[in-house]
C-alpha cells in the first residue's frame, strides 16, 4: 500500500480516481524538412484540432463556470483566427524549409516579445494568451495530451506541485472531490481554496506528483493529512465508512444553519464570515454566517493596473450588503503596505514593512484613496447594515481623523442630495498593542472593536510571523495575548460597546472555549468553520469558561495555558 | 556675518580657529619624463619627508594618545622602509619613463590590490597601510597639504563632511574645541562622541566645508545649534559671556558629583550611565555615576573577524567592575541581530530585522556564544558588584532557559575552584510588550527590570523607528507606553524589586518628572547627562510628580501629555 502524508488543509473525505494537473513535456527538435508542404498541411491540422477542441472547452466552461470564466478561451479562438499570425509560420516553414514546431515557436515567441514590451496591460495580456495558445497548438503536433481541467467530466481528485488562483478558476468544481499538492502550507492559496470549496485537501504532500499517475485511484483524508493511493479493498470500505460518518455529522451541523449561537447556559455570541469577495457571499450564507464580521477590501484593489473607481467599489459594497438581506456587514477599509503590496502605488522599500507605512497610515496621507472609498462605501450604506472599521490604528488621533474624513465625506454626499444610511458605526481594528492598552479610551469613542490577532501577536511579542526563526514566539496562546484580549472586551463592555474578533484565532475550535469564557462578543472566521463552532459552544458552559480564562490570564507561559485547554476539549 | 545652523548635538560654547579634517585633492596626469634620475630623486625627496613627518606624527600621537595610538604610524613608517616596494617604483620610472606621481600609484595599486585578495585579515589591514602612505607621498610629491589631526598643536574647532570612528581616533582631544559637521544627526557617531568628551558640537549644518576655511575664527554654540564664522567683536563678546555662563553652570553642577540624587520632598533614586566600553569609565565617574545600568556588550563583538575569547571578555568585564569600585554595574548580555549585524556569524536576511532572530532569542540557539560570555561575566563578578541583564526576553520561558544555563555555568565554574560572587541579580531589559504586561509574574522570577524605551516604543506602536514615514507614531510620551512603564514599575515594588531605565527617554529632561511620579528607581543614560539630572530632581516634589502621572496616563493622545509636561518644565 502506498500512502503520502501531509498538512490536512481542509476536512472531510474524498475517493476518486487522480487527475494530474501537470504541465506536460512540449520540448522539440528543431528539424530541416524536405516536404514543406505537408509539413503545412501537419500545422493547420494541428490549428484544427486545436479550434475543434477550444470551442469545446469555451462551451463547456460557459455552462460550468458561466460566460465570464469562457472569456479566456475566446479570446485563445482569436489568436488561432489570426491570418498575420498563421501566414507568419507557414511562410518561415516554406522559407526556411524547418519543422512546424520551429515555425510556430519562433514566430509566436517574437509575437510575444512585441505584446509584452508594450506599455499597455490589454496588450501584455494578449501575449499571455498567445503563450497559451502556443502550448496547445504544440501539444497537437507532438501529440502530447494537454490538461483540460474545464473539460474534466467525471469526479477526481486533483493531483498538482501547487495550485495558482489561474488553475483553480478554471477547475470544474463540480467534478472536483479533492486537492492534493507537493507544496503549500494550511495557509497557502490551493489550502484557503479548497477550504472555500468545502473539499477535502492535503498539502505539502512533497512527492504527490511523483507518486501519483493519471487515473489512480485516490483516496484524500483531510482529517488526518494522508493520501492512499490504489488502496486495498479493505481500507477502501474502511474510508468510504469514514466519509459517510463526516457527511453525517456535516448534515447534523448544517441542522444549525438557522439557529442562534447560545452557550450550554444561555449566553448567546454571533458567529460571523470572514470575506474577501462578493463571491465569497454564497459559502457565507449557505454555512449560516449571522454576519461578516471582516471583509476584506484589498482584492478590490489587487491585480490591476490602476485604483479602483467609486463606482467599481460601490457596485461590489453593494453587492454584499444586498446579498446579507440587513445583516451586519464589517467592512474594514483599505490595509495595503506590509506584506501587500500594490505596485501602481509605487510605495518605498521598507527595512521592516511589518512596521512601516501601510493601512490607515497610507490612508491618512494618500487621503484621494480613502476618500474614494469611504464615498463608495457610504453610497452603499443605503443597501443594507454597514459597518465600517479602519485597520492598524494606533492612537486616538488616526482614529478621530479618520472618522472626521469619514464625517466630511458623509456631509458631501448628502448635500448632493445622495442617500447614506442615517447611523453607520464606526469601529476600528485593534492589533497594534498600545491600542489594546488604550482600550479604554478607545472604548469611549468607537462603536466597535475586532481584534486581529495575527497582527496583534507579532507585534506584541515582537516576533514575525513569517520568519521561521523566531516562529516559537508566534504565542496565540500566549498569557500575554489573552490579557490584551481581555483588556479589550472589558474596556468595550464597560462602554456598552461589542467586542469582536476576526483573525485565524477566532475560528480555532481549541481558541473558542477561552474566547468564551473571556466575554467576546463576536467570532468571525472562514466560513466553514461556522458551523462547527456553533455545535462546540452549544456545549460549553459559559461561566465554567470565565473561570478558566480567569485562571489562564494568571498562567506563566504559553504551554500551562495550552494544557488547559486541551483537558475542556477532551 | 555668516551663520550656520544645524542640530545641537552636545552642550557648550567653543571659540577656536577653524581646523578642516578634509580630504585633500591628489589628483594628477600621467606624464613621460626626459630625466628620469631626476623623477627618481623627486620620489626620494618625498619619501624623506614622508618618513619625517611621520616619525613627528608618531613621536607625538605616542605621547599624546597612547602607544596603542601610534601604532598605526608604525606600520606606516614600515610601508616606506620596504625596499621591494621602493626598488619596484623606482624601476617603473627608469623603463617607463613616466612621472613618480604615476609610478608610485601604478606599483602601489598593485600590492594593494594583492594583499587585498587575501583571505587573511592582518594582510588586508596591510592592504589599507599602503592606501594611506600612497596619500602623504603623494601630498609631498604634489606640494598638497595633508590633514594630520593627530599634529594638531593649538585650540581649534574641527570642520569635517562627517567624523568616522577613525577619524576621532587620531584626534588630539586636548586640542580640540569643538565639531561641526555637513551631515549626522544627534545619534550619528560624531554627535555621540562630542557628547561622550564633552565638547561643543553642530551637526548636520550641509555646508561647514563649503563656508569655512582653515584659520577661520569660529563660535560652535551647542545650545542653540549656530556655528558663527569670523564673528563681529561684539558677538565674540557675547559668546564669551555665553560661554562663561555655561562654564559657571557647569561648575555648580560638578559640585553635586558626590551627591545623591533626592528629589525636593526627600525621595532618593540612582541616576547610573550608559557605556559602551572600559574607555567610558572615566566620563562616568567624572559625572557623577552612582552606578553603571547598562553596559553594551556588543562592542566587544563587532569590528573584528571573529567571536571574541572568553579571556578578552572576562579582562574587559573585570577593568569596568573594579573600575566602578563596588558601585553596581548592569551588564547586558549579547544584543546582536536587528540593526546590529555581526558579519562572521553568517547571519540569515530577514524581512523584518527588528522582528527577527536577535538577542536572547540567538543566544539561546547558539549557546556556545552565550555560556562564554556567561562564563566571562561570571568569572568577573568576583571584583566587582556585576548585576547580569538578558535584552529582549519576550516570555518566562525564555528567561528561566537563560537563567538555568547562568546557573549551569556558575555551577561549573565553582567546581573548577574558581571563584564567582556568591549572589548575582539576574534582570532582564523590557523592550517587549508581552513582557510589560506579564510583568507581574515576571517580578517574582527576576531580580529587577530595566526598560528599554527604544524598543517597547516601536513594538508598542507597531513603527520601526528607524522610518521616517511613520516617525510620528514613535512617541515616547504616549499614554500607552507610560501605562506600560507604570505596569512594569508597579509590578517590580510589589515584589519588593526595583525598576530601571536604560532607553533614551530616562535622560530626557522632558521624561524625568514624569518617570519620578512613576515611581521609577533607576535611571541610566549618558553619563553626561547625569549631574543635570541630579539638579533637576533636586528640585522637583516627587508627590507632586505622582499627581501628574496619574492625570498623564488617562490622557488620550501625547499631545495632551507633552502640554502637561511642559508647564512642569517651564
Amino acid at each position: 500500500m502506498n500512502v503520502l502524508t501531509g498538512i490536512a488543509a481542509s476536512r472531510g473525505i474524498a475517493i476518486a480516481k487522480a487527475y494530474r494537473l501537470v504541465e506536460p513535456d512540449l520540448t522539440f527538435e528543431k528539424k530541416t524538412v524536405s516536404d514543406p508542404t505537408a509539413e503545412v498541411d501537419r500545422l493547420q491540422g494541428a490549428l484544427d484540432t486545436s479550434k475543434q477542441e477550444l470551442e469545446l472547452i469555451k462551451n463547456q466552461a460557459e455552462a460550468e463556470l458561466g460566460k465570464d470564466k469562457a472569456d479566456i478561451f475566446e479570446a485563445h479562438l482569436l489568436v488561432l483566427s489570426d491570418p498575420e499570425l498563421i501566414a507568419s509560420i507557414e511562410d518561415k516553414i516554406n522559407t526556411e524549409k524547418v519543422n512546424a514546431e520551429q515555425a510556430l515557436k519562433d514566430t509566436t515567441d517574437m509575437f510575444i516579445t512585441m505584446f509584452e514590451q508594450m506599455d499597455n496591460e490589454y496588450m501584455r495580456e494578449r501575449a499571455a494568451d498567445i503563450r497559451d495558445v502556443t502550448k496547445r497548438v504544440l501539444s497537437h503536433l507532438l501529440g502530447v495530451e494537454i490538461v483540460n481541467p474545464s473539460m474534466i467530466s467525471e469526479e477526481v481528485v486533483v493531483v498538482a506541485e501547487d495550485l495558482t488562483p489561474s488553475d483553480t478558476a478554471q477547475l470544474n468544481r463540480k467534478f472536483v472531490k479533492g486537492f492534493t499538492t507537493n507544496i503549500g502550507g494550511r495557509t497557502s492559496h490551493s489550502a484557503i481554496m479548497a477550504r472555500s470549496l468545502e473539499i477535502p485537501a492535503v498539502v505539502g504532500t512533497k512527492e504527490a506528483t511523483k507518486k501519483i499517475n493519471n487515473g489512480d485511484m485516490l483516496i484524500v483524508d483531510g482529517l488526518q493529512g494522508e493520501i492512499h493511493i490504489n488502496p486495498s479493498t479493505e481500507v477502501l470500505a474502511e474510508y468510504k465508512e469514514k466519509q459517510q460518518q463526516f457527511e453525517a455529522e456535516k448534515a447534523e451541523l448544517a441542522k444549525l444553519v438557522n439557529e442562534k449561537s447560545v452557550s450550554a447556559d444561555g449566553h448567546q455570541v454571533e458567529l460571523a464570515a470572514n470575506i474577501g469577495t462578493p463571491d465569497d457571499l454564497e459559502g457565507v450564507l449557505h454555512n449560516g454566517a449571522e454576519a461578516v464580521g471582516l471583509y476584506r477590501t484589498e482584492f478590490l484593489y489587487m491585480g490591476r493596473t490602476e485604483l479602483p473607481t467609486e463606482e467599481e467599489q460601490f457596485e461590489s459594497y453593494k453587492k454584499v450588503l444586498e446579498g446579507m438581506e440587513g445583516k451586519a456587514v464589517v467592512v474594514r477599509t483599505l490595509d495595503i503596505g506590509g506584506d501587500k503590496n500594490l505596485p501602481y502605488l509605487d510605495l518605498p522599500e521598507e527595512m521592516n514593512p511589518f512596521l512601516g507605512f501601510r493601512a490607515i497610515r497610507l490612508c491618512l496621507e494618500q487621503q484621494d484613496i480613502f476618500r474614494t472609498q469611504l464615498r463608495a462605501l457610504l453610497r452603499a450604506s443605503a443597501y443594507g447594515n454597514l459597518k465600517i472599521m479602519f485597520p492598524m490604528i494606533a492612537t486616538l488621533d488616526e482614529f478621530r481623523e479618520a472618522k472626521q474624513i469619514l464625517e466630511q465625506e458623509k456631509q458631501k454626499l448628502v448635500s448632493e442630495g445622495i442617500s447614506v444610511a442615517e447611523h453607520i458605526e464606526t469601529g476600528i481594528m485593534v492589533e497594534i498593542p498600545s491600542t489594546a492598552v488604550m482600550a479604554d479610551l478607545f472604548a469611549k469613542e468607537v462603536d466597535f472593536f475586532s481584534i486581529g490577532t495575527n497582527d496583534l501577536i507579532q507585534y506584541t511579542m515582537a516576533a514575525d510571523r513569517m520568519n521561521e526563526r523566531v516562529s516559537y514566539l508566534y504565542q496565540p496562546y500566549s498569557p500575554a495575548i489573552l490579557r490584551l484580549v481581555k483588556m479589550v472586551i472589558d474596556a468595550a463592555h464597560k462602554e456598552g460597546k461589542w467586542a469582536g474578533m476576526c483573525g485565524e484565532m477566532a475560528g480555532d475550535e481549541l481558541a473558542i472555549p477561552l474566547l468564551l469564557g473571556l466575554g467576546l462578543d463576536e467570532f468571525s472566521m472562514s466560513a466553514t468553520s461556522i458551523l462547527r463552532a456553533r455545535a462546540q459552544i452549544a456545549k460549553l458552559s459559559k461561566q465554567e469558561m470565565e473561570n478558566l480564562a480567569k485562571e489562564a490570564i494568571q498562567m506563566s507561559n504559553t504551554a500551562d495555558v495550552l494544557e488547559a485547554m486541551k483537558k475542556i476539549n477532551q
